[in-house]
């Protein structure tokens, strides 16, 4: 990967409030839904929040195959990341994950039972800019 | 579905410039890309364009599962179809679609082999807003 892509890449990650975050369900069909980004670190880990009692925590937990998709439709560039999600309920993950306001979502607070971490794991990703499109391995870009 | 939700979906369906859809690629990881939307008619079959030659046709050739969601993130709103996905190649499909400039992407015009059709038809529509979220047969909004 050519440092000017690396560059792209890391700037859709850091610049979007928004990823797509997809799952395979229980019937083997592609599920799909914004989440709000809460950290732009890694490109390797991602994480988001969610209700355990959600039915996409279901889907993961049945089957880790994930995507997390970065895009700027504006400008027709994309960042597909693919790779495993897990659901997390420790209390050390929960607390590091835990934003100002989340309370709206998690009334109990942080040690609610019903908030819980998606931690994605990404091992390759798809970068496209206009019509130029190239999939690479994630290690690359640390 | 009451009305009002009716309403917001048909109203989510008609405004947003883009979509995302998902496909499950051969090894059985969901795939997501956003794509223009060029149609906003008919709740249950949606139409998209892409190349022939592209990754994500052969995906749908292989699996038709497939979801196409649209959201509008700042107001917590989202529609997300599933349902199936037809790759079609033939010239009335691909004039129906057709749009002006096309060529950018398909440079011998209409009848370009690398220009094709996707025809989605949706079974189901989750639909949320804020914490509401609730799954419809899309028979509910014809």
């Amino acid at each position: 990967m050519n440092e000017q892509t690396r560059t792209e890449i890391m700037a859709l990650r850091r610049e979007q409030n928004v990823a797509y975050v997809a799952s395979v369900n229980e019937t083997g069909y592609p599920q799909v839904k914004a989440m709000l980004v809460l950290e732009h670190e890694s490109p390797m880990v991602h994480y988001f929040s969610t209700n355990t009692s959600s039915r996409r925590v279901a889907q993961f937990r049945g089957n880790p195959k994930a995507s997390v998709y970065y895009c700027d439709p504006g400008s027709y560039k994309g960042a597909l990341f693919t790779g495993t999600l897990e659901v997390l309920t420790d209390s050390a993950a929960k607390a590091m994950l835990w934003r100002e306001g989340f309370e709206m979502y998690y009334p109990k607070g942080v040690t609610d039972e019903d908030y819980c971490v998606l931690r994605f794991t990404a091992e390759t990703v798809n970068y496209y800019h206009g019509l130029a499109n190239a999939t690479h391995a994630v290690k690359e870009l640390l």
